[in-house]
């Protein structure tokens, strides 16, 4: 069936679910049938087995040292999206007479900082809203009593990316949901980390969270128990019932990632891809973007023509061409290209060449 | 891969995860290479594509069909386990200054009357705590001004099952997690149920929610986003990335429940498997069980050898004979045999067959 598909040239250009490496893909299938010589499928064995405890163990194995942490860290996988962090975050960090710093640097990270206002005082270290959030913005300002400070580290929606990390004596905070493991970054920088799943490393559905202990036990506030970031490290992520087929697609994915090189070889894979879509998007001048060239996301091309009738043509010669998810995002509009770790070279070569010969037409 | 394990004779007795129809794990095994061929895996699909609102849809349909709910009642299909709504139900649905009442009948509902109290003032409507939850209360009190009462419908733990529900002129609610769609009821008696999906009804890491509208916008509190049942609702369960997969396998079940004959074939084939189990059991004087009779679990026999090196003997026999999940809970111990609606006749006969074989020789 696979065979077929990459006869057709299908480009999955998703942002989020998206595309995943094909090893992967063919082991998780093969688990639903027969997991590890079990005899019985991955979505039937119990959570508490060694079975899945291998499976988790190899997963927070592979974080450690993708991220080479040491043991200030743990590593956590967790039921829901990053949107529940957005709550999640300021219920385990903030007390509601404390000061919490956000960076509203994109709609996520605005949607963040919305929900913890519910459970503290948030200050604005910085916004692009001025511009639509089409750059990352460099000077912030907040308090050095603010529990902590939150950015977004790639913004999906708008196509920005953090390309150097604020430096802070407070504890920094970041959703990489859509840039997680796609290169080599100082991940101890950070004192909590959540990524959702479902674009560089598995499926929808599961959370990963890497938290420095010493930022926990700090608040006065009663956290409902499966909320408790204390409590899930206690147990192990194995509170309740994990989701079992999640975890386990972020274990091979995970496993892939380190098997073809690393976050070193992640990051040049990205970087080529990044640099035939942009350079192309720079001796294209029919294609436009607002986005700040230094902030430019790997992840995330958004672009647009002018003219909307002839960008719903090339939307349409995209969807012919079998480019999955290029449409923009529906309060963004335009073209978007996202392109994960899992995305071929070949695909974005394949976009270039419709976006030359699309220009050359038309322009 | 499934062929050889049939010959094995592999038993899937675990209690959740748990057994699944063969056609579902065919399915799904095929979908992650080739998702109704679309070219793309089910792990690769947007969620906002026509092709997952279908597989929603078709998932909200089925328990719409299932339950005979009339409009009254909206279905969710939303992250997490039955563990999160011990917190989300009271978040929703009680204020700092109001009353629930909790059915104390079970080591589960005994956890989610612990997380609502940090949200209301609580009142245990009885308890079975007295006889370590092996029956199930008959006389409820609780104050007619609470929001809502609570219980626990199967005790997957101590192998009690409610066969009576309570008549209430407040609000009704179900944790359904373990005996969901196992039989006809009369649905309507509830204002929400929920269940975690991995029992009767998929694969881990999804709950499904079924909500009678005029319950909610009831509290003051300000709920944060992603637990805001309302907001989900509008948001047709797409507020968030949803745990796509394991939507899809619900659904992928559902369909296979009404296929089969629905909720008075799945209740026929649940009684006569708990009829040939139980029937054995009153046979055997060799097993003792301490749960009432009369509040037996169609789902979860639980029963014990009473000299452990005889259980433990019996424990390692059903290993040998490929019986998988036998063991009872860590906190109860004994014996426990679950027998969830993909459990085919074939597994509880091998299983009474051995109950048999090793009395008449051990008694």
């Amino acid at each position: 069936m696979r065979l077929q598909v990459i006869e057709m040239k299908l480009h999955n250009f998703n942002s989020g679910p998206s595309i995943l490496p094909l090893p992967v893909l063919e082991q998780a299938s093969n688990a639903i049938h027969n997991f590890n010589n079990t005899g019985l499928s991955i979505l039937e064995i119990g959570h508490r087995t060694s079975h899945f405890q291998e499976v988790l163990n190899d997963a927070i194995a592979s974080v450690k040292r993708l991220m080479q942490l040491d043991d200030q860290y743990e590593v956590l996988f967790l039921h829901g999206g990053a949107t529940t962090q957005f709550m999640q975050v300021p219920m385990n960090l903030l007390d509601d007479d404390q000061i919490a710093a956000y960076c509203d640097n994109g709609i996520w990270g605005n949607k963040a900082l919305k929900e913890a206002s519910l459970f503290g005082n948030i200050v604005v270290a910085a916004s692009s809203a001025d511009k639509k959030h089409t750059y990352i913005p460099k000077e912030l300002v907040f308090p050095e009593t603010a529990n902590y400070l939150h950015i977004t580290t790639n913004n999906t929606v708008e196509g920005t990316q953090w390309h150097d990390y604020p430096t802070t004596t407070i504890p920094l905070i970041g959703d990489m949901s859509s840039d997680i493991f796609s290169r080599q970054i100082n991940f101890k920088k950070f004192s909590l980390i959540y990524a959702g799943a479902q674009k560089n490393m598995g499926a929808a559905g599961v959370n990963m969270l890497v938290i420095k202990k010493d930022i926990l036990g700090k608040i006065q506030r009663r956290i409902p128990t499966i909320m408790n970031y204390q409590k899930h490290i206690e147990a192990g992520s194995l509170m309740n019932t994990p989701p079992v087929f999640a975890v386990y697609v972020s274990m091979l994915t995970l496993k892939w990632i380190e098997e073809e090189g690393g976050l070193v070889e992640m990051g040049r894979r990205s970087k080529e891809r990044a640099s035939l879509l942009y350079n192309t998007l720079d001796s294209l001048p029919f294609f436009k973007t607002y986005v700040a060239k230094e902030d430019r996301s790997e992840m995330n091309a958004v672009f647009f023509i002018e003219d909307e009738n002839l960008q719903n043509l090339f939307l349409d010669e995209c969807k012919q061409a079998g480019f999955i998810g290029v449409k923009g995002y529906r309060t963004v509009g335009g073209i978007r290209v996202s392109m994960y770790n899992a995305l071929p070279l070949s695909s974005v070569q394949a976009m270039v060449d419709l976006m030359q010969s699309f220009a050359s037409k038309h322009a």
